[in-house]
């Protein structure tokens, strides 16, 4: 099967106390599609200005990424996200946002999408995510990602998308906000009651945490030596989860943990260079090396 | 075989926005040596002033620890820490300190104690783990706790230590201080330079990870709803584990990912209560069954 993508397509320039990286490839769904296209076909949902280079379009078609779905605005400005890292990677600011052909930006999929099985709705606005579900006939399985910033602004929306989905992912302290709960574990049924099924909990170096029908799963991170630019980690790491769920089929429970270790391996990947710089060089040995090597510290 | 503890024993009295408590039975020593009491036998090496409640003695005793190597000072003040958490139980800060009879104190320990095979030298000054070093015969796995304050005040003496030991024990922070390196996974090939051949970083709700000849193991927490006092979880975890390598007996590497599993089992116990209320009323039954649920929540 495949996974459809829709989210944010962006270009992001990246500095640290070591480097100053403009115009990446970014936005959520460009690193969750990449991600998902090392398990199984990817269609892509975005939009772009006439701005978007052209080698980045060779990189989605490299990953044998479906463009169908990617709108390009003549004349107009490919969403911009520029920020900033501290020395322990840890805290970020956004220095300046441009929403460009983002801005109020509603999808229109094309046919072949609208039979979309395994459906990750990557951060960006949940009007937009709302929009592309509207548009989709009977999906197996549907994830959202979200963000503060969406807690924050249109709240109403992300519980109106929340009663659609079967999965919501987001992390520790988006988790506690949500459901005004300072211990994550006991925020989960809370999370629950809102809608989703399946919760998935990102803690960055931590690892997730899912809770599920089946019960809680406790989800290890690849241990880095380095961390170079954790921009789009999440969003690897719930692509990737994808990936491999569509690239199994059958049922999502006996699936999904193992879906997690090959999230966060890729996501591992993600943090290693700026932008998708590494994750666009990754190989499936690769990331079945590092899956074996992940099991195996985690081994008891 | 049975385990050797020494350091602290201590009155805590713990403040939080919910309550007060004061004079609660704490110390690493007390902890560490409760938590191994549930694998096997543990001999307490420690010092307290007459001031140190007649129940407490009683609680020592009710888990069959040896106390031979407990000095009672007579119109001596028992070793006082006071201190607040905030509220979401991550943040605390210490109130007072009134260091009685712990000020100065160097253990001599019995004979007895002098052949112990387990030791465990809890949190408490490197000049303290040094002499209960020196008296030890032929200790086949010494493990050392350790805290910031150590670091800050008597760093030549903890490296001495290090020397010494065969595990070092220490939170994240306290890895990335003692080694000057952000990145806890790089810290590590730094720590095994001082000295210790296996390197325990404790992370807290986030689990731990161990370093050894057998590679990386990155171990889990028990998920809890609710955390009522952190103090002294550390404690338990390493005495929980040191407990169960000592019952196990054999192999340290066979033994030690399960024995970080059973210690973080016994620290979940610790964080539900203040000080050692829901500790000592822990039976190995409840141990057993967080256990096994502890492997089927991290199962692949």
């Amino acid at each position: 099967m495949s996974v459809l993508v829709a989210g944010t397509t962006a270009l992001d320039s990246i500095r640290t106390p070591y480097s100053e990286n403009p115009k990446l490839l970014g936005g959520s769904a460009s690193h969750a599609a990449v991600a998902a296209s090392f398990f199984c076909p990817v269609q892509l949902v975005g939009v772009v200005g006439s701005d978007f280079p052209r080698k980045y379009i060779n990189l989605y078609r490299k990953h044998g990424i479906d463009l169908q779905a990617l709108e390009v605005v003549k004349g107009g400005q490919t969403f911009h996200w520029s920020g900033e890292y501290e020395v322990n990677m840890n805290n970020r600011r956004t220095l300046e946002t441009i929403l460009g052909v983002i801005d109020g930006w509603m999808p229109a999929l094309p046919g072949p999408c609208e039979t979309a099985g395994y459906v990750l709705l990557a951060n960006i606005s949940p009007q937009v995510q709302n929009r592309v579900l509207d548009q989709l006939r009977k999906p197996k399985f549907v994830v959202a990602d979200t963000m503060d910033l969406w807690l924050n602004i249109t709240l109403e929306e992300v519980l109106r998308l929340l009663k659609r989905v079967d999965c919501l992912v987001l992390n520790d302290s988006e988790a506690r906000q949500l459901v005004k709960e300072d211990n994550v574990v006991a925020a989960l049924p809370k999370l629950h009651q809102l809608g989703p099924k399946y919760i998935i909990v990102k803690k960055g170096e931590h690892g997730s945490i899912l809770s599920s029908p089946k019960g809680l799963f406790v989800a290890p991170a690849y241990p880095l030596h380095k961390v170079v630019d954790p921009t789009g980690a999440g969003d690897s790491f719930v692509g990737g989860m994808m990936g491999y769920l569509a690239s199994k089929g059958g049922s999502v429970d006996s699936h999904l943990r193992m879906a997690m270790v090959h999230g966060a391996v890729v996501a591992s990947f993600c943090c290693e260079g700026f932008g998708l710089q590494v994750t666009t060089k990754v190989t499936q040995e690769k990331i079945a090396a590092r899956v074996k090597e992940l099991l195996k510290i985690t081994k008891l």
